[in-house]
This record gives C-alpha cells, sequence and structure tokens, in this order.
C-alpha cells in the first residue's frame, strides 16, 4: 500500500496536545499532515498558528469537504462528542486525544463508526505515549487477557511519591500545581476519574467488552492523611492509585502495595500498564503518561497507522470471566461498625492515635456500598499481621 | 484489506517453538495457517504431528510451489541462512525466530528480501513475547531514539538473581539446567551472546544502521566469584547482564546496578527493554523473553502484521552520533596493572580477600582491548567512595 502524505487535516483545540503535535511535526520534518484549519474557543488568547489557519466556526472543519481527516484534542468531553461524531458522519476519519469523551461515549462511538465506515483512533487517550491500545488490539489479538492494571494517572502517583518523602497531601498538590503536572481543579486526578477514563477505554481492547463509568468504583488519594502515611511506613508499604480489571471486576481504588509489587517502585508521573496473558505471559509497559510531546507522539503513531491503512481489530470477544466471589482485605475509615458487621466476613478494628480505622477483608461491591470515607486495598493477607 | 486467512505455510523445526505454535494454534482457534508440511532433522525423535505432514527434506517446502509463507525455527544458524534465503528467492514470506541467523546476516537478508520483494518478520528473534522491534518499528519510526538497553537473556538474570539468595554461580547454573532455562552448553546466555544478537537485531530498527557482531564487546557472568558477590553486597549493588547501544557504542556486560536502576528489581527470568526517546520519552518494556508459548506468541502477532499485509518500515536513518568520548567506571580482573596505567586515566586498586581487582574509568574499547579475565560496569561514579 502506498502511503498518503499531506494528508488534508483539521485540529480542533491547540492546547498542550495539538501545540506539541504542531510543533513535533516541524521539528521531526514530517509531512504525514496538510493541516488545513485549527478550529479554537478562546478567542483571547495568542497562538503560534500561521496566518489564516486559525478559525472559531467548528464548520470550517467539519463542513470543509477537502479535510479528511480530524484531529481532536480539547478539553470538553460533550463539545468533544458532537464534533467527533459530527465529523464521522460528514466522512471525516478521527483521531481523538480525549478520553473522558471516549470512555463516556465508547459504544456510541463504535456504532457511528460503524454505521459511517470511517476510522477512528485513540491511543493519545490513555497513558500518554506508552504504547498500551495497540499492544492489546494488534500485539496480543490472539491472546486471552487475564488481567490489566497500573498506574494510569502521573499526578497521583507524582503527589504520592512526594508524601513518600514526607509532604502533606496539601503540600504535594501545591508542587505538582506548580510544576504543571495538576491542573487547578485537581479533581479527576486526585479522585482516580482520569485513571477510571483510561480503564474503561484499555477494557474493550483487552476483554471486547465496553464497559460504563458507573461500574467502576473510583476512590482517590485526596483523603489520604499523615494516619495512613504512618501506616503504610511501619508495614513498609507503599501507596498507590491503581487501576485494575480482573475476573470481571473493576475498580481505580488507592492501595497499600509492598515492595514485590511493581508499583512499588514507579516513582514520581510515570505510568504503566501490566498486561496479564494466557499465552504471551505477563507484559509491563512504562512510560510517560501525559505532557505535550508525549501524547502528540501518541499521535502522531495513530497517524502512522492511518496512513497504512489500518485500523483498530476489536477482535477479542467478551472473554471476561466474572468471579464475584473474590475478597480482598481494605483499610477503610468512615463507615457504620454495625453495618460493617452485617456485610462482611472479617474485619479488624484498629486506630492510631485517635483516629479508628478498619481492615476489612470483603468484596468491593460491598464495601462500596457502605460509602466509607476512604478506602485503600491492601495486597497481602494482613490477618496474622494485625489480628490480636 | 481482506484478511487472508489458511495461509500455505511451511514450518522447518519442532523444538520448544515450532511445537508451542502449533499448540497455541490449535488451543486458540486460529485458523491463519494452512500448515502443510513440517520439516525436522531428527528422524529418531517422537512428534506430535498428524500424518503426512512431517518431512525431513527442506525442498519438501522449499521447492513445493504451493507453500506461501515459511516459519522457520530450528538452531542451527547457517541451515537457517540457506533455508531463509532460498525460501525468499523462491518467491515464499519469512518469519523467523532464529536470532544467531538474523544478527549474523541482517544486512545480506535485507537485501535479498530487497531484490526478491518478499516479507520477513522477526519478533520472536528478540525478547521472546515483548514486542520490541515492532514498538520500535512501528510506534516510535518519527522519534530519535537515544538509547536502548536492558536484559535481554532470561537465564543469565535468573542465575544471577539466584546468586544474590548466595547460590555459587556453578549451583545457580545447574539449577536453571534442571528447569530447562539453560542448554547443556549454556555458553550463548551466560557469554553474551544471545544478549548480543537480540542487540545487533533491534539496533536496526532503534537507530537504522546494522551493525556486526565484532563491533560488539561481550563478557559474560560466568566468571563472577564469591568476591564480585561481596563486592556487590558491600556496595548494595545487584550484578545484572545489560546489552546496552547509546552514542555510537554498544556492548553485552556484566555491571554492578543500584536501586535506581531498573534492571535492580528484575528478578528471575524475565527480560525488559528500554527505549529512551526525544518526544515520545522514555519507555520500558518487560515480559518473557524465553519459552515456547511466549515466543510462539510472537510468531502469531508476525502472522497478525502479514494477515494485514504489513512489513516492517526500517523507517529511521542511520541516527546514531558516535560520542566515543565517555568515560566509564570498570571492575577489572585479570589486567596487567603497566598496561592499565598507559591507557587508563583512572584507576583504582583494590582487593577483597587475596583477590586483586581494579576499578577502572576508561572507554569500553580502552579496557576491553586489554583482555581482561573479567569485566562489570560501575552505574556510578565511584571515586569518591573508594579511592584512600
Amino acid at each position: 500500500m502506498k502511503k498518503q502524505h499531506n494528508i488534508p487535516t483539521g485540529l480542533f483545540g491547540f492546547g498542550t496536545v495539538n501545540e506539541g503535535l504542531y510543533e513535533l511535526l516541524e521539528k521531526t520534518n514530517n509531512h504525514s499532515l496538510d493541516i488545513q484549519k485549527i478550529v479554537v474557543k478562546n478567542k483571547d488568547k495568542a497562538r503560534k498558528i500561521k496566518n489564516g489557519k486559525l478559525s472559531y466556526d467548528p464548520d470550517d472543519i467539519l463542513e470543509n469537504q477537502e479535510i479528511q481527516l480530524v484531529i481532536e484534542a480539547i478539553s470538553d468531553a460533550e463539545a468533544a462528542y458532537h464534533i467527533v461524531t459530527k465529523a464521522m458522519e460528514n466522512g471525516k476519519d478521527v483521531i481523538t486525544a480525549n478520553k473522558k469523551m471516549v470512555a463516556t461515549y465508547h459504544q456510541e462511538l463504535l456504532d457511528i463508526q460503524g454505521s459511517t465506515g470511517r476510522k477512528m483512533f485513540y491511543e493519545a487517550a490513555v497513558c500518554g505515549a506508552i504504547p498500551v491500545i495497540r499492544t492489546l488490539d494488534q500485539y496480543f489479538p490472539y491472546d486471552k487477557i487475564s488481567s490489566i492494571e497500573g498506574v494510569f494517572n502521573g499526578t497521583a502517583n507524582f503527589i504520592l511519591s512526594k508524601m513518600e518523602e514526607g509532604a502533606s497531601y496539601q503540600d504535594a498538590l501545591q508542587e505538582a500545581q506548580d510544576l504543571g503536572l495538576a491542573e487547578a481543579d485537581p479533581t479527576s486526578d486526585v479522585e482516580g476519574w482520569d485513571a477510571k477514563y483510561k480503564l474503561c477505554i484499555s477494557h474493550k481492547h483487552a476483554f471486547g467488552k465496553t464497559i460504563s463509568l458507573d461500574e467502576v468504583p473510583n476512590y482517590g488519594i485526596d483523603r489520604i492523611s499523615a494516619t495512613e502515611q504512618k501506616f503504610a511506613k511501619e508495614n513498609n508499604y507503599r501507596i498507590r492509585l491503581k487501576a485494575i480489571a480482573e475476573n470481571g471486576q473493576f475498580s481505580v481504588l488507592p492501595h497499600f502495595v509492598s515492595e514485590d509489587d511493581f508499583a512499588f517502585h514507579l516513582k514520581g508521573e510515570a505510568n504503566y500498564m501490566e498486561i496479564k496473558s494466557q499465552f504471551a505471559g505477563d507484559h509491563i509497559l512504562q512510560g510517560p503518561g501525559a505532557g505535550g510531546f508525549p501524547t502528540a507522539s501518541a499521535i502522531v503513531s495513530d497517524i502512522g497507522l492511518y496512513q497504512e491503512g489500518y485500523d483498530y481489530q476489536y477482535s477479542r470477544s467478551d472473554s471476561n470471566n466474572i468471579d464475584s466471589e473474590v475478597n480482598t482485605w481494605f483499610y477503610v475509615k468512615g463507615v457504620d461498625e454495625d453495618k460493617l458487621a452485617e456485610i462482611t466476613v472479617k474485619y479488624i478494628k484498629e486506630s492510631i492515635k485517635d483516629e479508628t480505622f478498619f481492615l476489612v477483608n470483603s468484596k468491593v461491591r460491598d464495601i462500596n456500598s457502605l460509602d466509607p470515607a476512604l478506602l485503600v486495598v491492601i495486597n497481602e493477607d494482613v490477618e496474622q499481621k494485625f489480628k490480636k
């Protein structure tokens, strides 16, 4: 197949990602795209864009017959959904970096893709430059995957790493904001939403089934206090915000991890995904999960796929075994002890200074139903260790 | 493009890899191949192959007009070279797992591929199931890679891990042999040849240039004694056999690594490759580097590429900067101190019990030219630590 160059392209958004893309293409002398229009929202912001390319009207791209490919990297998921669906309906192929949009509307997008016959890529939406989607989709398509898990949010991991060095949550967050790693409103990163979007998107390629955001409980790191830091230190744990899909269970939760866990050694803003499969074995992919150039790199890789005439395979059928009988140990704060006694098999009451917490052996959906103030997984059997 | 199924295929060899492939295809109900002939050498060995498929005559595949794809996984590199070149000359595409063959004849094979117009894949030749070649070739083709490094030999890493637990080299090797991880003749694994083949093959995809085996010094782990184990323990090092290509320098050498090195935490038979790139950042791929199913998995992935009409891109031009002025600290045994004084900038003489060794700051080619009995890289500046 002959590679197409100078693909007539329209960009939506010119923030960190698309500006990174623009610069990357220039610096690497990459002529895959002919960027004809760049549609942005904010008229007051100065932009490093050549005259005539800038527009504030989406139809300058969407109704432009010449434009063949749309690259969407705006922050508003609803607006992005309208752009991307309209683009496909108007015969254009799409590359998007919008994880919230893909995670929220994954099945709808696949249906529209199916009915319009267009192509849609979103490697940049999951763990930045790490080739997660491509690897799940193309490299292990024949294999049965038993689990995917990892640290999918670099901001949270940066904050947790700083807390290990002695910083409070607030100070660590402030440092992340000062460095541009965290937004002014850090909710999506610290409460696990961002990681959940990535888990939901990956799930389709790993297990052949789209899952909805409601199905995945997410507890963040924002309620982790000196008590948990002390608990971690005393037990040689580190705290990591892990996303996991295994045995038909999904969650984004903080974990107390010990030294034999890969996440234990992951410091700072890196991401990783561990993929366990039947024949190809256990794999880890680690790399930069955010940032302008890394995310733009994933888009450039998608452009490469597109030039090759390739599309995602989605070759896996629903292979997710439901095994809801698995119990896990949780560190839990802010639940009613009477209710706890009703639902759980075992629990241990503990305290550090004046704070009471419970070590609870239960299913995630059971403990989640009690709506605790804080929920942290403990990745080992703690019964012998703590039971008096 | 419509995927071709039941591709008329001939297999060469039916050892761990091709037997794994055969079983994997059956177990996953994969109909990509129609395996028509399996050519093996040893007539006395019992094989789990259906009647009529087995042959001892290479021409039953090579001269068979129907057969379109040859999958070669024999141990003899010279014989493999003749099979693979003949196959391409006879109009057949090739998937090979033979790292020694590809590393030794890489440029010749590419030339024959060019003149015959056939396809040739060899993901299975580099780090088993880890998608190393594909990632370098397809995922980062636009990017400038500054280095690749890693642990490319699981047998050596297994032995080193056992030595950390207190075993001698001989006992650790024996255990690896008992487990089927090491051959009766372990030379290729423990002396770094196997890792060197993988480094040479990867180099072409990372830096756009084939390098010859002679250019890459390899020192193994077979001469590591209780002295080095003691030295490692006292300095909180672990020993890892690392393959590195950076700044136009290549080597496969044992390293004393400290806790901040990714290799430090790699235990047992796993492999990993770290890829550092300009825009996509630093990446790590870790997984099983050997074994029947993992290696067969890489072949199945190659079959997938082949079905998609894809071929390796080799899109990188020679991008390897020569920076031969980099000095490194080495732990060296069995060199003449007078000669050492001539070539090196700095060295420190040390001893543990009765054994003398040198900590030498030099270029690898300089120290290599002295033909030391043992050479281990130290990944930090040891001058302050040891200088009296």
